[in-house]
C-alpha cells in the first residue's frame, strides 16, 4: 500500500490484482489505507449492497452462487464478500463452501473475497462494509455480503446492508427457531430455501404469521419466497424481490438507520484502538485482573472527560 | 435504584427481592447504578465464574440444569445467568428452555436470571459479567453463565468466564462443524453431550485430534468429557473437571487475558454512549447517510484528539 491512490485508481479502472491488494490493505487495516478511505467513498458508484444471512445449514453459500448466476444472466457484474468465522481449525469446512463458488472463478465479471472474522467484535462489521465499498468503486453491482453463522456480530453485518436477505429452512429445532426469529428482525426479504423438503409451505405460513404479529418495524412485511438453490428454482423471483427493495432501501429513514449503525461500529472500533495505544493500558489491565478496579470505571478513566 | 447502596447491602445479606432489583438496575444500565459498580466489585467473594456455550441444539440448558443439581448435592449455592437472543418473536422458544429450570424454582439456594441480548454489540458481554459479579457478591458460587447461540457475541461472553465449558454433540453438519471448531478456541473443558447417540466416541476422538493439532494456546489441551445431561450420566465427572480448572483459571496470564477482554468491551460500550450523547451526533449520521463522509473519518472526528 506504498502508493494507495495509484492502487485505488488501478482498481477502479478494472485491474483485478490492484483491487485484491487494495482489499488486503483494508482488511489488515493498513495505516496507509486510512488516508485512502475518503477517496474510496468518493469513488463509490451506488452499487446495491445486499446482505445474505441465516442460520447454519440454510444453504447460504449455494444460494449466493445461484444468485450470482442469475445476476450474470442479467448482465450484472457481481461482487461477493464472504465473512467466515476465523479459527485455526475451520479452514477445511469453510473451504468446502468456497469450492462451490469455483463455477464463477474464471468469470472476470465476478469478484469474490473471503474475510475472516477475527473475533474483534465490531471490527468485522466496519471492515466488511469498507471492502464492499471498494468493490462498489471497482464497478461491481450488486455487492453480495454473505455471513456464516447467525450470532450478534453476523446480525450487525447484515444490518449494514441496504437490502438484507434472511435465508430460512423448513423444519429445524427449537433453538434454531429462536435464531430464525431473531434474524427476521433484520429481514427485508425472507427466503425459505430447500423448499423441496416437506414442510416448506408450512414454514412460509408460520413465518408470515410471525411477521404479521410483529407490527411496528414492518409497515409492509417483507416478502417471503420459496427457493431451491441447488436447482435454481425460485431464484429469478428472488432477484426480482431484491431489486424491488433497492429503491425502498434508499429512503431517508433506512439510509439514516444504516448510517447510525455504521457510525456506532466505527466509534467502538476506533476507541478500542486508541485505548490500547495509551501508555497506561497495561497497568489498567493489571488493576482489573487484581480486582482493584472494575472495567467500566477503568474505561471511563482511559477515555478521560 | 433510589437507594442503591442499601439495595446492595440487602442483596449481599441474602434478600432475593433486593438482589432481583439490583440486577434489573444493572441490566437497564440505570445511571444510579453506575456509582454502585466499585462497591459491587469490592463486595465480590471470589465465586467461580463458569461459562457454558456451544452450538444450537447441543443441550446447554439441560446441561446447566444437571450441573445445578450436582452442585446442589455438593452443598453449593448456584447462580445462573442465561443470555438469550432478544426478539419480539422469541418469547416462546426460549421460555420452553426456561421451564426446564423450574425444578430449581423453589430452591432458595439457586438464583436464576435470564438476560436479553439486546443487539447492542459489546454491551451484553459487559452487562452479563456485572450481573455475575452481583450474584457473586450475594454469595452464589459457582455462577454459571449460559449463552444461547454461538455467534461472535456469545464467544465474547464465554471468553470472559474463568472456566469456559464448550458443549458439543455427535454428528452435525459442515457449517455447525465450523462453529464447533471456532468454539474450541475458548474451551477450558469440552463436553460431548447426548453421548448416548451413535458417534459420540468418534466425535470425542475427532475433537481430541483437532485440539492436539492446534498447539500454541493449549499447553495442556482441555479435557474432553462425555455426558448425557437428560439422565445425569457423566455430570459428576464434569463438575470435577470444572472444579479442577478453578485454580488454573486464576493464574496470572489467564486473569490478565480476561481483564484485557473486559476492558476492551467496556471501552467500546462507554465510547459509544458518549458519542451518541454528543450534540453533533445526528448531523454526523446525516452526513454519512448522504455519502458525504465515511464512518471511520466521522468516528475519529467525534472522538477528537
Amino acid at each position: 500500500m506504498a502508493d494507495g491512490p495509484a492502487l485505488l485508481t488501478a482498481a477502479v479502472g478494472g485491474e483485478r490484482r490492484a483491487l485484491a491488494r487494495l482489499l488486503t490493505g483494508i482488511e489488515n487495516q493498513d495505516p496507509a489505507f486510512r488516508e485512502l478511505l475518503p477517496r474510496i467513498f468518493a469513488a463509490t458508484r451506488g452499487a446495491h449492497l445486499v446482505g445474505v444471512t441465516g442460520p447454519p445449514g440454510a444453504g447460504k453459500s449455494t444460494l449466493v452462487t445461484a444468485l450470482t448466476r442469475e445476476y450474470r444472466t442479467r448482465g450484472r457484474r457481481v461482487g461477493i464478500v464472504a465473512v467466515d468465522p476465523s479459527s485455526p481449525y475451520t479452514g477445511g469446512a469453510i473451504m468446502g463452501d468456497r469450492i462451490r463458488m469455483m463455477e464463477h472463478a474464471a468469470d472476470r465479471e465476478v469478484f469474490m473475497r473471503s474475510m475472516a472474522s477475527r473475533g474483534e467484535l465490531g471490527g468485522i462489521a466496519a471492515t466488511t462494509w469498507l471492502v464492499a465499498a471498494a468493490l462498489d468503486a471497482a464497478g461491481y453491482d450488486p455487492v453480495l455480503v454473505e455471513t456464516v453463522g447467525a450470532g450478534q456480530a453476523e446480525l450487525e453485518v447484515a444490518r449494514l446492508a441496504e437490502t438484507t436477505v434472511v435465508v430460512e429452512v423448513p423444519e429445524m429445532g427449537d433453538e434454531i427457531q429462536a435464531i430464525k426469529a431473531g434474524l427476521l428482525e433484520v429481514a427485508d426479504v425472507v427466503v425459505v430455501n430447500k423448499a423441496d423438503r416437506p414442510g416448506a409451505e408450512r414454514s412460509a405460513r408460520q413465518l408470515r404469521a410471525m411477521l404479521a404479529g410483529a407490527g411496528g418495524r414492518f409497515a409492509a412485511p417483507p416478502p417471503i419466497l420459496l427457493t431451491v438453490a441447488t436447482t435454481g428454482d425460485g431464484i429469478g423471483a428472488l432477484v426480482d424481490a431484491i431489486e424491488a427493495d433497492r429503491e425502498r432501501a434508499r429512503s431517508a429513514d433506512r439510509a439514516l438507520a444504516r448510517a447510525r449503525n455504521q457510525l456506532l461500529r466505527a466509534v467502538a472500533e476506533r476507541s478500542r484502538r486508541r485505548a490500547e495505544a495509551r501508555a497506561e493500558w497495561e497497568a489498567t489491565v493489571a488493576e482489573i485482573a487484581e480486582h482493584r478496579l472494575d472495567p467500566i470505571t477503568a474505561a471511563d478513566r482511559l477515555l478521560g472527560k
